[in-house]
């Protein structure tokens, strides 16, 4: 992709326009409705995040608001609206109104609209973007005010943000009389071009592309501001940046400008949200440079710092990066909303230029380390997503700094989305889920259903249903991990018919209304090695099978995970259980397990084996049972 | 040892009547008393610990004395007296001369001696023994008394040690009028003792005993003592013993009274001290509680949370322990001066019952986590001794917290006094090291000449020198690494002559002058397997020859460490390389190195493998050379 090509401009189908009607996602995104919005809303209100927006608290109130406060409560309204938009839900349309009227209300005269920075510190306003949030939590509230307007019609939070960010662009930018400055914690940039998407202000286009370089200049913005801040005010600041006498930004992707960074480093949130309003307003304003440093940071996050179930940023310390092939699992960070950063980047990606390679990428966070952070009852979250546990980590109902359970919400909650792209003549199917969807092809409109009982199974059908005769491109995604597939239409071998591109099966016709394709991904199940540079995983495997990232759990392997060894010729049999975890393909087989003799710490002869059964759950779903130990990479007897 | 036998009294031959005349130690002695001792010295003086002794800080003063400081300069006393009681030298006697005399001019009118509360914050004395460190200096001055009296015959820090020990018992104790407490940083409980054994003052033995049976009470003295605190004071008590809303002393080995103590836990050297102290005051009281509690925890720390290079205390966040079988590599803590301990621990037991298994743990620690601390020049130092590295651990040559150059330097001081004990009717041989002794049997004096090359040869020659014909036994450790042995006296099979109990093969027989034993004990390359538990080191070796344990540099082994694994087959060659990092045995084989081919990060063929020569050298000698990677555990094919 050094030279991308845009050959067809291709655009996301909204999650408007898209029914899930699937044995897998179904009743996930239904307990997301009816379960993890209901509780969400309920913390952020029992913890007086959304009647801080009342803007009543006083010195010595116990709670007192959190300079990160208002995003939680946008990402729940964002996922509300989502939800509002495929759903009607009388119950939580009033909890929404309310919640609106609320955030409206908290609006200052000049357009202002923050919290903490409001009722706490009022004078304290952009005095410390680097560390407090406030442009991140402005960003927040621009997407929820668009989701807002989207799925409602109505413009209250829309004009809001309006407002807010009207405000925003008097105060920062190029131009005489203005400021400089940019977020510590990247959000605001791509929701200055959702806004400007929805508006059609190009100043929101324009004020996004400030933000995004402002980043990485010398001398470095954050550390004039920390020099300015009191050494109370500059507690975290300098315990990011400073180093001895020195400094690094690096935690906040400011060690160099935007369009010159090749190596992901610092905070994995931030990294994936930067990089999404990087493509945004690359792709907006025809810039080369921001897509190329796009791409250069995809090769460096997810071709040498991922782990295998799509989570990154494998330290606690930054919440993130640290070098390549540095991957360990008892101390993944891996936070779930890197993960859900790396599926808006990689769907982005996708739209740069249609390649399977981002698709497989967002595919593998999505089953793997994004659903892990949400429990099957939806009410539970993990923030962390650790690779191996010595029966210690669990899910949680809430943290006090919760981004996670909002953001899971949001992300199923628009589900839909990131299932297809239209062109003016093709559509394109990135991931297999089933339902329907309605695209517009130019003149044409087509509905395609998707029927599947994947990932358990490799068979997808899909039916289309132009409103007219057409001809165009169905575009499947034949994903990485797949080695071998079968393809018909209307029953007949097509693939002779099709042409494989950049990991997209093009098949183009003149396709009528009821044509039939069904695609038969080959789905055995496989043993993934990570690159032999990843030190943490030498001499191991982990299981998968289609998209789905398996793990070995104490309580259907009650014996020390790690005393596993697994033969090379060990045959894993994959079975379908429908009452285990709501329904899972588990993988079970024959190893050897190090047999414990002797009291020795230190002896000079090899444990011996025995053959043991070992029985393989989807990592997406450990942590559902009894409580226990989890191991994803299996040492292999070879 | 569920019950000790006391059959022998055995002691231990002081190392004034030891001298050493050994290819593998000399010259590490040499460098300890010629470089190390002069280095320690100079950092002592460059940062202002020798002067402060002279009290004329001010506020306002750089540097600050910091309340440790004290005890970095008695471990250099304490080591220069040992050094200068085997090898004159009139340079370091005139700056033990100068230092003693500055000590002493610190002693206050009441007995006092501490420069931070003397100078700095002198209304703060005895105010918080959790964390300041108070008893601690106390206890290596008295340390440094002993050993400045017996090294000298001078008088004059002996009189200032009983002085202030006096003062001590005068304000701790039982007694009505007195305080109770006992220090967080055990230490004064052993040097009591000593300072006991070489006064006779019964009182000091006790005082020793009743901080012993502060620890552990309920309420828990250092969570009363902190709740009287300000919060300033008590930011590192807090740190360390409040976990939420309840309070966790095990940091500080206060969770039970010593007696009842059976795990290992908290930080390490604390806990070798205080076990050091629960010997010294158990043998001295006949108290079999304190001695079976050492034992267990014996147990806990050797069998099942100790290193195979004798390094102890797996963890950062408390310098300590963790749980069963928790030995992470690239993260092991494994502090220089807790191996320290662990020797000053194990020599210990091998006098509450000769027990080889004590030994050979000493002997484990002094070849590989204890020597490791300290470079080949004798001017750098480690503080941690990982397992692993990945190329960016050094040594220093100074610490803020200068704890372990002094603690290595006295021990390598006085090595001399942990290789032979002594009994009525009996002359014990733990260690393996050439020179002469001088021992006491009742009425026989015996010197015992010891020649080998030691460990890099298994022949060891006693040439025994009674100064007349007396029966006794010569009881020869057979070292836990060695499965086979031979054994001659004058030349002739003795291995029908001795008895094996407990690791030691007794020897007895009418000795005369001249007579000679050679042991041969055999030596082979060995593969070390760690128990089972172990998760770290599943499907590892580790290399080990005689008491050395290997490890691979990046400098003799230019590929990634990690990415070698051994055939079970594989045979390893052990070559003496007198050129090599003052003269080692290497150990060269054949291994399979797994190759990187394509950048996938995730793929299902695992990786190629490639022969490849390896070359292992001695863990301790590890960073000598061109920085780079380390590994000790190496993967298994199999």
């Amino acid at each position: 992709m050094s030279a991308p090509t845009h050959v067809r401009q291709t655009r996301p189908v909204s999650f408007t326009s898209v029914s899930i009607d699937d044995p897998f996602w179904s009743p996930r995104l239904e307990i997301n409705r009816t379960r993890t919005l209901y509780h969400v809303y309920q913390m952020c209100q029992q913890t007086g995040r959304i009647d801080a927006f009342l803007l009543d608290w006083k010195p010595g109130k116990e709670p007192k608001p959190h300079y990160f406060w208002d995003s939680d409560v946008a990402k729940w309204v964002e996922a509300a609206s989502y939800s509002l938009a495929t759903h009607p839900d009388p119950d939580l349309k009033e909890k929404l109104d309310e919640v609106v009227a609320k955030i409206a209300g908290a609006q200052q005269p000049d357009g202002y609209l923050n919290i903490y920075f409001t009722v706490v510190e009022p004078e304290k306003r952009w005095t410390n973007l680097g560390m407090w949030h406030e442009l991140y939590c402005a960003g927040h509230l621009f997407e929820a005010a668009v989701a807002h307007y989207q799925a409602t019609g109505e413009r209250t939070l829309l004009d809001c943000a309006i407002r807010y960010a009207d405000y925003i662009d008097s105060v920062f930018g190029p131009q005489p009389g203005k400021r400089d400055g940019c977020p510590g914690h990247q959000e605001i940039e791509l929701a200055l071009v959702k806004l400007y998407r929805v508006t059609g202000e190009r100043r929101y286009l324009h004020l996004s592309r400030f933000f995004l370089d402002q980043r990485g200049q010398k001398p470095s913005f954050f550390v004039r501001e920390m020099e300015r801040l009191s050494p109370e005010d500059a507690v975290l600041n300098r315990h990011f940046f400073q180093r001895g006498a020195t400094y690094d930004t690096q935690y906040v992707q400011d060690h160099l400008p935007v369009w010159e960074q090749s190596d992901i480093v610092g905070h994995a949130v931030r990294a994936t949200y930067m990089i999404c309003g990087m493509i945004d307003a690359g792709l907006e304003l025809g810039d080369k440079e921001l897509i190329d440093a796009a791409y250069r940071l995809w090769k460096s996050a997810c071709q040498r710092r991922m782990y295998v179930t799509g989570g990154i940023g494998s330290q606690r310390a930054n919440e993130g990066f640290t070098s390549d092939y540095d991957l360990p699992n008892e101390t993944a960070y891996a936070e779930t909303c890197a993960a859900i950063g790396l599926v808006f980047w990689n769907h982005r990606m996708l739209h740069v230029q249609p390649d399977s390679r981002f698709a497989d990428v967002m595919e593998r966070a999505l089953y793997n380390g994004v659903i892990s952070g949400v429990s099957l009852d939806g009410e539970r979250f993990f923030y962390e997503n650790p690779l191996e546990s010595r029966g210690d980590h669990h899910r949680q109902d809430w943290f006090g700094c919760s981004c996670c359970p909002p953001n899971i919400a949001r992300l199923l909650a628009s589900l839909g989305g990131y299932i297809y792209s239209e062109a003016l003549d093709a559509i394109f199917v990135h991931l297999y889920i089933g339902g329907s969807a309605r695209c517009r092809l130019g003149a044409t409109d087509v509905t395609l259903r998707q029927e599947s009982r994947y990932p358990w199974d490799g068979r997808i059908r899909l039916t289309l249903e132009p409103d007219r005769q057409a001809s165009f491109d169905l575009a499947l995604r034949i994903p990485g991990w797949c080695r071998s597939f079968k393809v018909t239409v209307n029953g007949q071998d097509a693939s002779g018919m099709g042409s494989i591109h950049k990991g997209y099966l093009y098949l183009r016709r003149h396709w009528r209304r009821g044509d039939v394709v069904e695609l038969e991904l080959d789905m055995p199940v496989e043993r993934v090695y990570a690159h032999p540079a990843v030190r943490q995983t030498a001499g191991c495997v982990a299981l998968q099978r289609g998209p789905v990232v398996y793990c070995l759990e104490g309580v259907d392997n009650p014996f020390p995970l790690h005393q596993v060894a697994l033969p090379p010729e060990s045959r894993l049999e994959a079975t379908f259980e429908p009452d285990l975890l709501g329904g899972v393909v588990t993988l079970q087989g024959e190893a050897l397990l190090d047999e414990e003799s002797g009291g020795d710490l230190y002896r000079t002869t090899p444990p011996a084996r025995r053959p043991v059964r070992i029985k393989a759950v989807p990592y997406a779903t450990w942590d559902n049972r009894e409580p226990g130990p989890m191991r994803v990479w299996i040492r292999e007897a070879r």
